[in-house]
């Protein structure tokens, strides 16, 4: 293991937390807030620490798939302990698991609180919520790859831990460069959306909050009642740009170079669109049959915002019937694209699973038919399609664990089932207690625990957490 | 495809199921119940179809996976469809998807019903439910592998499809052997099981249904409230030969023929006794905090009860807190042994995923390792784990789909949720509404058709279900 240059990445992680935290600081200073000192504080010691450790470069940067997991991992942990120290020297959530909650629910863009009055906190503390799913968002390891001048192909293991879901193809040859692009585009967005917001007449603070929160598919709201009170143009340019942020950030790569054939071509972002448009539908057929029908953008908010895991809500689907919830569920599970800000299994996962079905189901009626397996009109290698199915059953085995700790709580099943869902697909809200109007706040400190764990295994791709659990993966050979 | 020789294996079945309904008919003369008359017309019309197609050996001999698959499905479909004519002409279950629903779930050892109040029911009409378990239990194709001279290894397919699970390993290299082999375990097993019944004072007519039931790890039982009322040895009893049953049947061969190596080298066997006694700990452990607690046996009861697919129930899990409901339906999705009478996904399943994700992590960690993946001591084929992971894909698909149509009845999540896991599972009860107390028939026709189906499917290894949906099947062609 070449701790040397893990050191040194979450040096350089720790920097730029630093100077991330002079802005809720500024916020602070606007609303003239007091609290908000101690994001200066903070911002000052992480810098230090930060630029301290990165004096000097490691002579060693070879790292591996193995250091390149524990990195990111290490790096996610680190920044949400230092991001919630605000919050609990400030006194506004007083206690340290809970503040750790928040803040990892903020940098893995989940958007689940503890919170049970979000009013009451400060404009300082909410901007930096926000903030952290922004920065979550594309991660703070496209920063990384951005700034970092290292060489060579490892990179890759960065970008394939952290660009979330199997990204089938590459993009630019240079990691760097394809860093500066997505980072370009997604900043883009972000002020489009932001602009938007504003010509839907949303309050200038709100207005940079929600983009933040729309940007990393995080879903941290800044009223009580998340998207509710706001106007039909603001719910409207925010169901489209929720939908845009859980697209696969290649497409806009491939229509940004003019190679619209390629992103025509993209399989995941055409399924993902169909099933966004046939769960939407039977949502509404079932809500109009059960006398619940309120528009159709009440419909297409929860929808774009639970399949691309965002988690604002403008109604609350936890008291839609049986099968619409149940279809929020199963969205939950789906996912946005691979490739995007998005949480979920990932759609493109699914194509690939459905593939592999249907070609099964194909042989073993025609056992002299072969057939190579494509995706975007490119074979797909059976290294991808084990590592997908081994996800798979890893992410059954930590789902079923968590919820038996969980349920030690001794909350009904639906709660249960839909906090370790919401959690560990990075969504936000659950159904009945966790539910778009509940919150987090219930449950037990060691279940907190677990749902910290889960929100980061979902943001990871579960095998950098598993990883760093294990004995082995700190022995210095192998 | 052979059309010829899935008629001629389709008319053995109906011969056997002939002779078998002259059983019930006996029942019915000892108890001079008039409505067993139907059962002999119906034995009548099903021998002499059956002989008269059985008449004329097909020329054709040879087939392949599709016909086998295809020929599966289609006997237990007709022997269904047979099976459900003395329900509906006696008036006892009236409606034709009401009586087809409750033999499918006699035949598929699945257990679940639509009865509301089953003591209502004939004698010969219950004997004949807990006979089909039974019959079904180890699967009419072993009597036909028993009892048909059909040379050449092409048999090994029916195995496949029919012997739950995969199996690693062959038994005897005939098959044929094999099947007499089973046969006379399976026989043996539930003799004992009888006598202990009735030493364990269980009246005589209960004894043989209740035997019928733990064989076929089927469920149905001839009490209203199943196995409560029944002396505490004749529950330990069936405590011991539910898990019995649960057990990969090679193990016995293995006992029987000396090799107590080989049977200790079955790690799916280990896993199996491993699991239960943990979540058996746990639920124990959750019922003393929970103040709920009525001695082990209760425990014990429920858990073999559900991880082997029975469905007998001498406690309403129902009420137990949210963590023992959950591991109760946790263990629905485990199952059995694969090779077993059992339903579920099968606890060999289980032992490969395991085993591929540690192998996958390990390998993330130390990239230059390479390990073969090993079962009972001897490698997995790369196409075992393959179809193994197929399986659970093509397992979540079906329930998500099956689902979603169940919920347009709009009965609450827990309640849809267990009913399709305690179909497609072939376990029994669910939760709430379909609880050991309670029943499927309120649901509507639409989602009993789907439970049918979900039944048929969960006993058949799924993809037999799946390929005579697909019209490619039936071309003479490929």
């Amino acid at each position: 293991m070449n701790f040397g240059i893990i050191g040194y990445i979450v040096g350089v992680v720790m920097t730029i937390e630093g100077a991330a935290m002079l802005l809720p600081w500024i916020v602070s200073l606007i609303y003239g807030e007091s609290s908000g000192i101690s994001f200066l504080v903070c911002a000052i010691i992480s810098g230090a620490i930060g630029l301290l450790i990165t004096r000097r470069k490691p002579k060693n940067t070879a790292f591996f798939a193995r250091e390149g997991f524990v990195m990111v991992s290490l790096s996610w942990i680190v920044i949400s302990l230092i991001g919630a120290i605000p919050f609990v020297v400030s006194g506004e959530i007083p206690n340290v698991v809970d503040a750790l909650f928040e803040i990892v629910s903020g940098f893995t863009t989940t958007g689940s609180s503890i919170l049970t009055d979000v009013e009451s906190l400060s404009k300082c503390m909410l901007f930096w919520r926000s903030f952290s799913h922004w920065i979550g968002g594309m991660g703070v390891l496209v920063f990384i790859l951005a700034i970092l001048p290292m060489a060579g192909g490892q990179n890759i293991y960065l970008m394939k831990a952290e660009s979330t879901g199997p990204s089938v193809g590459k993009l630019v040859p240079k990691v760097q460069k394809t860093a500066f692009w997505l980072y370009g585009i997604y900043t883009a967005m972000t002020l489009m959306q932001l602009v938007l917001l504003l010509i839907g007449k949303v309050p200038v603070f709100d207005a940079f909050c929600l983009a933040f929160g729309t940007a990393g598919t995080g879903g941290f709201g800044v009223l009580g009642d998340s998207f509710v009170s706001y106007s039909a143009f603001a719910q409207n340019a925010t169901i489209v740009f929720m939908l845009l942020f859980g697209v696969n950030f290649n497409f806009y790569f491939f229509i940004l170079s003019r190679r619209y054939k390629n992103a025509l071509a993209m399989e995941d972002v055409r399924w993902y669109f169909i099933i966004y448009i046939i769960s939407s539908a039977i949502i509404t057929i079932n809500l109009i049959f059960s006398g619940m029908f309120n528009g159709l953008r009440e419909v297409l908010f929860q929808t774009s915002s639970v399949m691309t895991s965002t988690g604002f809500a403008s109604a609350d689907f936890n008291l839609w019937p049986s099968l619409s919830r149940a279809l929020m569920i199963m969205l939950m599970f789906v996912g946005a694209c691979g490739g995007s800000t998005g949480g979920g299994m990932k759609v493109t996962r699914y194509v690939i699973y459905a593939k592999t079905v249907a070609k099964e189901i194909r042989q073993l009626a025609h056992p002299r038919s072969v057939k190579i397996l494509k995706m975007d009109g490119k074979p797909i290698e059976h290294e991808v399609i084990r590592i997908v199915n081994v996800y798979l059953c890893t992410f059954i085995l930590v789902f079923a664990a968590s919820l038996i700790i969980i349920l030690t709580d001794n909350f009904d099943l639906t709660t249960s089932f839909t906090a370790v869902a919401a959690t560990l697909n990075n969504i936000g809200p659950g159904l009945n207690m966790v539910g778009p109007t509940g919150s987090f706040a219930e449950f037990s400190m060691l279940s907190k625990v677990v749902f910290i764990f889960d929100m980061l295994a979902g943001r990871l791709e579960i095998f950098p957490m598993i990883m760093i659990l294990l004995p082995s993966t700190w022995r210095k050979a192998g």
